[in-house]
């Protein structure tokens, strides 16, 4: 049987992560973090802290802020992984002006190989006003594709607003 | 019986407060308006005026742009409340540099003992870009966080866009 | 018969547009793209011609960056009209400094008066942050509004988020 790829969308402090979590803990027993952030400043560095608390001890955490190709190959049928956030994914990759197609084609491909249930959390930021400056415009268009992508490639789609799930697409567990 | 309280949430002139209006209109006889906003500019007066204007003359208006705690208190059973809007609150709270974690647990608890039924009206402001400031930043994440608690205390969450309803959370009356 | 109007919302790249083609190649034998974005700069003669590779060539298209009422009376009952995008629509009457209640009242008869089946395309802009400058918050103001009398008089209205369509109203065909 083929793995199984949830996706979490929802907006900034909407608890998308927290459902996420939750989620997690309902399939597989061993449960991998993968962590995107980097603790660049004070700012990251709280908000990191915030989300690994809250997490609580039950998870081994990977780092991988570009590539999380190897740690998805690794992981064994039985586990759940955790994988927070392809906003901060896409972030990362901008920032060091990489491919955005490219790595989008392989972040799919390793999240539809990888051997263990893998959820995905990610950010809906298209539904503000237009953004004054063209990069802002940019990442905003990479991230609504990107979500698109892991829309599509997703068995199923929850949408978090308020910390109330809508689920888009797929069935419930 | 505990009195029930029903969370409105939507984006900027979404028809939220219009929708919110109209259950109310639907329970209790007397009606009570909680004001959060204060005519500070011409903007403000000509926003607040458009909305006194939609909601027509039966409603008691109580003015209360940070503590709406008194008010609450002093509704009757069968009365109905619109409180308009938790943004606004929490705007004023904000600019007076308050405690917001305490002030949020505080208009929770404010909101659940009252005595009558009440409808609050909330923003959605975590679905765009992220914000260059770090204050935008702060207020978009407590907003957040201040709709997961109203969420999470609500017998009823409705999402509106576009002047249509979306239930969330519990079941139409 | 009455014609139908179909309103479909989403945010930025959130294959909205892709959505409203399909469901416009199921109704109607001859389509016709009432196009109102203006080639003004390279970033917006970049997304016109991904959207035309989109669509495919079976088309005809009309160039209408402000008034539509002409095409849109020209269509025959068995014809399907794609609107794209009342967003862009709405910006060109803003910078011609139109009187915009005006404007969106001769849009409105023009859809609902159009011989055949018409889909219209729109984004969600209320849901971030509170914008800075004023013109954004006109806008804003101006976009909710237009999104509230476009779905008040549309048979059905969707709302596109990563590619997914929710039903806010109507029935699927």
């Amino acid at each position: 049987m083929a793995n199984r790829l949830t996706l979490v969308l929802g907006g900034a402090a909407s608890g998308k992560s927290a459902f996420a979590e939750a989620l997690v803990l309902q399939s597989g027993t061993a449960r991998i973090y993968i962590a995107t952030a980097q603790a660049l400043d004070d700012e990251m560095r709280a908000k990191i802290a915030a989300h690994r608390n809250q997490r609580g001890d039950n998870w081994q955490t990977v780092e991988a802020p570009l590539d999380a190709g190897p740690a998805l190959s690794r992981v064994m049928p039985e586990q759940a992984v955790l994988f927070d956030c392809a906003t901060m994914w896409l972030n990362n990759h901008l920032l060091a002006e990489h491919d955005i197609p490219a790595e989008v084609e392989g972040l799919i491909a390793a999240l539809t190989e990888c051997p263990g249930d893998v959820t995905v959390v990610s950010n809906e930021v298209g539904q503000g006003i237009v953004p004054d400056n063209a990069l802002a415009r940019y990442f905003r268009d990479a991230q609504g594709q990107l979500n698109q992508a892991l829309a599509a490639a997703a068995q199923r789609v929850y949408f978090v607003t308020a910390g109330l799930p809508q689920l888009l697409k797929g069935e419930q567990r």
